[in-house]
């Protein structure tokens, strides 16, 4: 008999966020394939599944997406049910649909059951909320990998008409202020760096546009970086309750400073 | 002692894709403040809890945000576990940050435990990856309740330069659309809504811009609608694989239609 394959999202790390339907497709599964990131925590859910990991090691894939590919349909085609764990939610960028798409073509049984994204995660548990009455009715998530990425949507968007949130962008954050500077958005526009939300070891940094810029202002960490911009990163000083390391240049907006 | 309270996102509705964590606070609650479309089987968590309804009847409030607002700071002062249960995640529009706000004004211990967001898991479930290599590589999420929360961020936007999913906009539809195609959309970009995704009776229509402005082409429906517009709708007739009642007019696109 035919298996099946899980996209499951593993949500932002912490294993309370994951959804009881992730849980319950981990408690089941024969094997499960999981990205970097992915909290060994998590993986203890997985009681009677084999685990390979298929995620990046310094920056680097493990193993290539059409071998993974690969691996998923010869075990369901084995009878297996496999889980193929990602990191937040397995259709905000990750490549889960180009998965999903070759499980169809396949003839493979395929369901997604839906996580937690760090791009709404992530501010949230830092105090920000991305949308807010009279501050944000919209909000943008946006691949900061390439300028081809964002520049589009970065450099069209009216200036504070939403919340921008953008993922894998720390090292083009220069690039990416001065796209949204270049088209009307004030230097002084709270912005934040949020490192690692949900992981133990979790880093704030909170400033304006500006301060962002400065090169030497957000420091490198392990953990991906999220980045967001608009009035309502203002509000993390008053609403934060993570346990995090804060950093901040900011002026007055300065919420703690731990170092 | 103190109270406090748990400002937690319940999730699109299955009580499945609610986190481990929301189940646990749910489960220790005293008192839980619950929001329309909170399904009843999610409510059974709350084992040892009383259980007040505050969200909309028939399109109005059953109770004002100032006395919600209240009413949670009170019960805190009491000593009790408080959990505020809103539909998806707490600061996904739904007034969460008002609402953290009041609190920390008042001195009341509030978290805010993240849920999943039916911005983006309405198109997971349909088949609809927000994000996708080569079609999409940012998503916008805005607001159709007016035209003032919707027009600045869909008139500025690069046509195609993003995923675009509008929630509380079935009504304006039309002029949704309107503002798109003004600003440069096709009129054969792909487009899907997604009624009361994860719920029992989750309806989907499938077409483009234009069937989509056509009045009658969207039927009226009691559970909320999602608005995706951009070429990952596309994707939905390959992966789509939830349980629902599916109409469409966009020619050769048309998934399924059970009626």
């Amino acid at each position: 008999m035919i298996g099946s394959v899980s996209l499951v999202g593993a949500g932002p790390g912490d294993p309370e966020l994951l959804t009881v339907k992730a849980v319950r497709r981990l408690e089941e599964a024969d094997l499960v394939l999981y990205d970097a990131l992915v909290d060994t925590d998590t993986l203890r859910y997985a009681v009677r599944a084999r685990r390979f990991f298929v995620g990046k090691r310094a920056g680097r894939p493990a193993i290539r997406q059409d071998a993974i590919n690969r691996l998923m349909i010869r075990e369901a085609r084995r009878g297996h049910k496999v889980v193929r764990l990602k990191c937040g939610d397995p259709f905000v960028f990750g490549r889960g649909g180009e998965e999903a798409l070759a499980l169809a073509a396949a003839g493979i049984p395929c369901e997604v059951v839906p996580g937690i994204t760090s791009a709404i995660a992530a501010p949230l548990l830092a105090g920000i909320p991305v949308t807010h009455r009279g501050l944000a009715s919209a909000f943008v998530v946006v691949s900061g990998h390439a300028e081809s990425a964002y520049a589009p949507v970065l450099r069209s968007l009216t200036p504070g008409s939403a919340t921008v949130v953008v993922l894998m962008g720390i090292a083009n954050r220069a690039a990416i202020v001065n796209e949204l500077c270049a088209s009307g958005w004030a230097a002084q526009t709270p912005a934040a760096v949020l490192f690692g939300a949900s992981h133990p070891g979790a880093e704030e940094w909170h400033g304006t546009l500006e301060t962002l810029a400065a090169e030497d202002a957000v420091e490198e960490s392990d953990l991906p970086g999220i980045i967001v911009v608009g009035a309502v990163a203002a509000l993390a000083g008053i609403l934060s309750t993570q346990d995090a390391v804060r950093h901040g240049e900011g002026g007055e907006r300065r919420v703690a400073s731990a170092k």
